[in-house]
């Protein structure tokens, strides 16, 4: 069976102190949960979800549609934002990917299982991962499809608005297929600043991703959505696959959502604070940490074998050798609620003492 | 956008009453409803719904396994049975995929978006749509991929297991991966004297589909799963899509429904006894009735309006025009509870006697 390298993985069975309960750091979800509107809608609803789902999703698309201030006919909705992924790329049949790396590893799945070939755009360490101008220059005619995770994924950085749309304008003259996943926007101090949903109407050649999935801590009842202004595309990723992917409960628990009005806001204020928490705290213990601005960060260590040093205090962290661009000494931690980061730190701060004495 | 053209879309505007309420037989799902243990499933667990899904439904997958006796690893879980179906087709790239004509719409579906040429091997109306013995002379060598519902859908007809091993037999000298299809085969009689589930460890070249959406009443909540002996198909399919199909409401109601022990003989017993109800009432009223084993039942009206006729009294029938093989005078209805059914009866004969006096 396929390995797992993902971050939630709190099922498999692992070498916990019984009096140890997990803290799972690997998945970046909403430390706040979900919120109680969401929860009242499954009960409410629950003698509904006998009923097939509504293959449109009509009411949460017009809720969609109020929210981001987009057309409805121009959004897709999508069992978890990876649904549309991997419709995307089956849909596109893209002959060349351009990747930056590291990035979410499920674009090079994606684009793997339909044969397209993947290049790559090669982040720079000692640049601290930042997307900057220089991928202007990788944005060649025989790139089909490309992906743009922003902020990106696993270093929590954002691409400022001005270089999207950029690499969006370059993508147009390529007739390049741009998919900007704007799942952890939210997360951010000043979404504005980096999203383009207002701009999308001039690029009939980019899909916006987005989810509930993490922002609304859904991962579990899978939600997501892509904006784009091209009809085609939309209608071309709603017959690629199965009619009836977005379950009722999805869509009850979506609809829920978007009515909320202080759970986001909240969510940037919490996440800011505990964010600054971490990066401080990890500093101190002279770990090398990268300049994240979402509810995720990406670290380094000498020490390979923390993650496993971790697990045996229940904390589950995410170790990124499997991303291309980064190795076994790189860590993504998700941004928690005030009293497991300070337990993360506590843990990490005995590790660091143990590994010291150790060594003198 | 695309058209609706399956049974259950409770959510289109339509021209009913307001003092009616939508009765909907175009959906055939069990009308016992959900399982109560199913629901407190969703209830008990909903903090685990912010959680991630196991992307291989460990736990569910060990309910499947006890409860089909198979080994776990020859099973895939899916977000219904239909996700599983276009993995299929993504995953085996057939040139040339045969099918029954009428069937389940959606096969059609999966194997045109990977661009396969499609043979229908067309059911005769004089013979009651039955699949028999005239098959086996379609099943040439040059087929990649062949569907098998079973019992059919539109018809409710179910085929002998015999028959489907020789079919089987056949396409395993033929090189041709069959899907077998056994999403309602709970809801027959004798379901063990038509399922191949205990025979398939003898066929590495087919699946069998099964789902939870009909039996259990979960349409909404999506779940489905295939069983095969053959590993390398069971890796691709999975690998073939995104991880966290499955959500993990789906999964924790897998596991609560499979639980459930007189849910489904009592299923079997109310459809049977609420088949032969319907099956006879239609018949008095003059209308051709094929001779369904499940839990829908097709039949055949000269009245073409008969479901625009049906809706103003709230009652969604599903119009066959989209099925190949069939055409706008067929219809097919769901078994639902006896007060239902009297209703639509009872609609009929006032449609019928409208109809005879304005012809008179």
């Amino acid at each position: 069976m396929k390995q797992l390298t993902h971050g939630g993985d709190i099922y498999s069975k692992r070498d916990i102190p019984k009096n140890k309960k997990i803290i799972d750091f690997s998945a970046n979800v909403n430390p706040l949960g979900m919120p109680p509107s969401v929860k009242n809608a499954i009960i409410d609803n629950i003698d509904a979800f006998s009923n097939y789902p509504d293959p449109f999703c009509r009411e949460l698309t017009d809720e969609i549609s109020r929210y981001e201030s987009v057309p409805r006919e121009t959004i897709i909705c999508g069992n978890g934002a990876a649904d549309i992924i991997y419709r995307i790329t089956a849909a596109t049949k893209p002959k060349l990917t351009l990747l930056p790396a590291p990035t979410f590893t499920e674009y090079q799945q994606a684009a793997e299982i339909v044969n397209s070939t993947i290049r790559y755009h090669y982040l720079r360490e000692d640049k601290g991962f930042i997307i900057d101008e220089e991928i202007l220059d990788k944005l060649s005619p025989d790139i089909d499809l490309m992906f743009l995770c922003n902020p990106n994924n696993p270093t929590g950085i954002p691409i400022e608005k001005e270089l999207v749309l950029s690499i969006a304008d370059r993508c147009k003259l390529n007739n390049t297929f741009l998919v900007v996943d704007e799942c952890f926007v939210d997360f951010l101090g000043n979404s504005q600043k980096f999203s383009i949903v207002n701009e999308l109407k001039d690029y009939s050649n980019v899909i916006v991703l987005k989810a509930f999935t993490k922002i609304y801590a859904m991962a579990g009842i899978r939600l997501g959505y892509g904006i784009c202004y091209n009809k085609n595309v939309i209608e071309k990723i709603h017959s690629i696959g199965q009619p009836w992917s977005v379950s009722v409960i999805a869509q009850k628990c979506g609809v829920a959502a978007l009515k909320e009005n202080q759970y986001v806001s909240k969510t940037k204020n919490i996440i800011k604070e505990n964010r600054e928490y971490l990066i401080e705290q990890l500093r101190l213990l002279g770990l090398g940490v990268f300049n994240s601005e979402a509810n995720y960060i990406l670290f380094k260590s000498g020490n390979k074998h923390l993650q496993k040093t971790l697990e045996k205090q229940g904390i589950l962290i995410r170790c990124c050798d499997d991303f291309i661009g980064l190795n076994d000494s790189f860590f993504r931690i998700a941004v928690k609620a005030r009293e497991d980061n300070e337990y993360l730190i506590n843990s990490l701060e005995k590790i660091m003492k143990n590994a010291k004495n150790k060594s003198c």
